[in-house]
């Protein structure tokens, strides 16, 4: 296996010109209701507003010269996609990126005006697989997978690193699980920086395959039901299972409702905006879904891109 | 006038162990749009979710034993009144908040939250005033007046002290104005501490006495429009006006249209919540009502309370 602190580290050194050092927060009264200290590791503050600017960013500087210069492509409904855009930009290089027909606006926006080209297709598994094979045949564009890439992997990893650089004495890492490639990295950085700390992935119980494979010991891929957090829709990847199965110590899931209230409640609280999978961990806190009373507990806020004219507590248009 | 930089400075050592030292955020995109590099003092992040947390805090810890023991009133719509609750709170004594039956939901359940008696009132200038007379006679509270107090206009100024320490060679410091409170504190902390900084506030038009006020040279009460900014109804202050037509630069105005769309453009691109007072400099600055261009701006985010279920780009309900 090639995921490992080493790399993880030499990712950081990559990119580390083009991607925010984030901040940490800590909020009084969040820490009150939890009876935990939460340490919030604000990757909705990244660049292209999600950590996924760290694992894209690794991957399109870590292609050879003449790899690259064919160009990039990525298969993303939204966050993914914007920053394989502009990692992509950022070398010089040309990037088409699929994404499907209902994404949501503000992603769209953000992929064109890193002068990708989009191409938009059914929002189904099949068509996004179909329409990136043929412009991977079309172009001889390298694509660069969400999850499924040991280099996007250890540069998802990289957030932890500054977690636990800045607040070295945590006893917990949370994150979202869809699949798995922050996980992974985050596991593996964090597990080699401090061995007795916990990693506890938190997955929306309407897409909890990973849990449904973390208990049966072998990935198992679920029909999915409606998530609100739009970025965990996906299976845990082939690759990723085996390192979540190994290193993490419990997958804990939570309800929709529980994913709203965490969100609007971040926000009320902490003046931040977080999409809903970002929200995903803290609403396991707040639903006392797993034990951390007394803990200091690395909360990874995985990204702010949400569509202001569609917020989960509006009511229907 | 007993408002200086030292009074200003033994403010903040009186309030420090009681408020956030917020952190000032920059944003690229924001930079590249206005031209210049913007400083954002995040003030949003402070206790109570508001600047207005420095001037209570100061005005209710610098009261002598006997009379901080009758308690405190204030008359606010909302930031204040929470600001000064919770400095009683902190303080051990009673407090008393007159609110206007229309106040926001998140404001009222803030001031509850403190434990204050919470007065509701006809949200007329002259019913507030009535009740608090009424209460302050009943009680022998000390009413704290939400910017017409010299202790109040000092705690405010500790916001701009903490900006020019961390960010020292500002050319321009911008902030809202509605009765002058953290004006008046702004402007003699940033020329105290930097004589050739320009300090320009933003006044929403529709509510623009202080404007014309400046322009005529003597305090003008206006009959007062609409605006979302509802931190920036009020007329400025006898107090202030002086301070005011003495130090400042200049005063831009800008319309609610600017508001909302600066309020927005905040949202999206920083990932953060501020209220629409909040907006309002960033507005003149988005709309090209003040040269900045090459400049380097601090710039005083007041505070992120917002009802998330009424926002001003919502349907209306």
């Amino acid at each position: 296996m090639r995921l490992d602190l080493n790399n993880i580290r030499a990712a950081h050194e990559r990119i580390r010109p083009y991607i925010h050092h984030t901040p940490v927060l800590t909020n009084s009264r969040l820490d009150k209701a939890s009876g935990a200290s939460l340490f919030f590791k604000c990757e909705n503050f990244q660049k292209v507003g999600a950590f996924k600017a760290r694992g894209a960013t690794n991957a399109v500087f870590s292609l050879d010269h003449a790899t690259a210069g064919r160009g990039v492509a990525a298969d993303s409904s939204g966050n993914h996609g914007a920053a394989v855009a502009r990692a992509a930009k950022l070398r010089g290089i040309p990037s088409h990126i699929v994404m499907p027909s209902n994404s949501v606006n503000v992603k769209v926006r953000a992929v064109n005006g890193y002068g990708a080209e989009v191409v938009f297709c059914e929002p189904t598994q099949a068509a996004r697989e179909a329409a990136c094979a043929d412009l991977i045949a079309n172009t001889g564009a390298t694509l660069i997978h969400s999850f499924e890439n040991e280099d996007v992997m250890a540069g998802q990893g990289t957030a932890a690193v500054e977690l636990l650089e800045d607040v070295p004495d945590l006893d917990f890492v949370m994150c979202p699980v869809g699949g798995g490639g922050l996980l992974c990295g985050t596991v593996v950085a964090a597990k080699s920086m401090r061995p007795k700390i916990k990693v506890v992935p938190v997955e929306p119980v309407n897409v909890d395959d990973t849990a449904q494979s973390f208990r049966a010991g072998r990935r198992i891929v679920t029909k999915k039901k409606f998530t609100i957090a739009d970025g965990l829709r996906t299976n845990v990847g082939v690759l990723n299972f085996p390192i979540i199965q190994r290193y993490v110590d419990d997958i804990v899931t939570v309800s929709e409702e529980a994913i709203i209230s965490a969100m609007r409640r971040i926000w009320e609280t902490m003046k931040i905006i977080v999409e809903p999978s970002a929200a995903v961990p803290y609403a396991a806190i707040a639903e006392h879904n797993i034990d951390i009373v007394g803990k200091r507990v690395g909360i990874i806020l995985t990204g702010g891109n949400v569509d202001l004219d569609a917020l989960p507590w509006m009511p229907a248009r």
